[in-house]
């Protein structure tokens, strides 16, 4: 049996038509598309772990996985022949060998995510899929200011998913980079880099940022949400469709390809 | 009643899910999308006349319709109240009243169209609708020359549909004002002005032009195809998904809004 190889993907996803990342029984998710495809290369099961999970509608520009195959394709073949099972919504950009024990999750340094609102009346046909269409009056100044003060290592126990939220011993602590909003023509783009995201967390954050646009929430009173004795929802959860995961960091650079 | 008023539209659409512009019954299209949306307006039949039938699968960046309503809602809120019914992939940017004997196929100047080429290996999956995915070599420049022949007064027999090809009586001759193919990053572009197009034609071209870039036409064999003894069909056609209607210029600018 020849030795176990470690492949490492870069992969693209329009999500619009997924369940999410993360496998799930009789319905298209990308991790279910992969590893039926690593399983029919492999002639058995394989695992395909990922940078962390999406959810149904959420995109990809770099999503960073792995799995392990005896198959000893050389990692670019490997990549065309995925590509050629893959529907076109789904691309393996990037395939290449690593160490054994490279974990696309537990190694990662920081995970960059985007997110767009749409804001004139008429949303392009071409563009729907990829923005959260929001064309009402919102303070975009004041957004711009509040998104500032994610920055830092804060309790983001207001901002978990709501099934999340009461999970008692996981720690709810996250380092943010960089929290920045800006405007781009007809989007309103948010930036996000952190040390890792909880479950909704991007998506929860949006919605707090789209409610200070609205007047409903004070640019100031955004960190007294990181307090612990703020046991509630910060705010609501911004639709999955504008979010896009950008990029994941990892310390080293690739080994073999 | 109320007197008729000519409403002309301009429309954008991703033709991915749509049985081409031409109402078909039981079909998706977008001319059945507008009709039926306009006779619930009306309460009664609609003809919504379009600038010209696209293909199942072309896209159009702004084509032009115009129908006839004794409804006294001013166009503005008919362009919203339009909308609100529309799928997301069909979306009326403009709407104005203009003058009763309008008629956006008749009255039409020239249109533009631009079919694109994806050059690279890996078609991002937001794109893959809206391009043709040629990761193959091709003589680019070789391309560009031959797309220039396509410029001025000619008989494009050769570029017409098969069905229409043997049709007597109604001219093949169309006049080009503008034909380009340019390199725009990894899309090869090509872009057609014209006073009229038949059914096909642009995608004919486009086949043509690929058809050059493989070196199976040499480019200085184009105007031969022009010649009435031409008779069979110049090239293969390009898909449809490549292709978009980018806009229809008419005399006058619209009247009263």
């Amino acid at each position: 049996m020849p030795p176990a190889r470690r492949i490492r993907i870069k992969i693209a996803y329009d999500g619009t038509e997924f369940h999410g990342w993360q496998i799930q029984p009789g319905l298209p998710t990308i991790q279910g598309a992969l590893e039926d495809i690593a399983r029919g290369l492999e002639g058995s099961p394989v695992h395909v772990a990922g940078s962390g999970r999406t959810d149904a509608g959420v995109h990809a520009l770099a999503q960073v996985a792995a799995f392990t195959l005896t198959n000893p394709i050389p990692a670019d073949n490997l990549r065309r022949a995925i590509n050629r099972l893959l529907p076109p919504t789904i691309r393996v950009l990037e395939a290449v060998e690593t160490h054994t024990d490279f974990h696309p999750r537990f190694d990662a340094l920081d995970k960059t995510y985007r997110y767009v609102l749409f804001r004139r009346e008429i949303c392009p046909p071409f563009e729907w899929r990829y923005v959260h269409h929001h064309p009402y009056p919102l303070d975009e100044a004041a957004m711009a200011a509040a998104a500032r003060h994610f920055e830092g290592e804060h309790d983001f126990t207001a901002f978990a998913a709501s099934d999340d939220r009461d999970e008692e011993g996981r720690t709810k602590v996250r380092t943010i980079f960089e929290s920045r909003l800006e405007r781009q023509e007809d989007r309103l783009v948010y930036h996000v880099r952190g040390s890792g995201f909880q479950k909704h967390m991007v998506r929860n954050i949006v919605g707090s940022l789209i409610e200070v646009g609205r007047g409903n929430l004070p640019t100031g009173s955004i960190p007294a949400l990181f307090s612990p004795d703020f046991t509630r929802k910060a705010g609501p959860s911004a639709p999955a469709k504008g979010l896009t995961l950008v990029s994941v960091t990892y310390p080293e650079t690739p080994a073999q390809s």
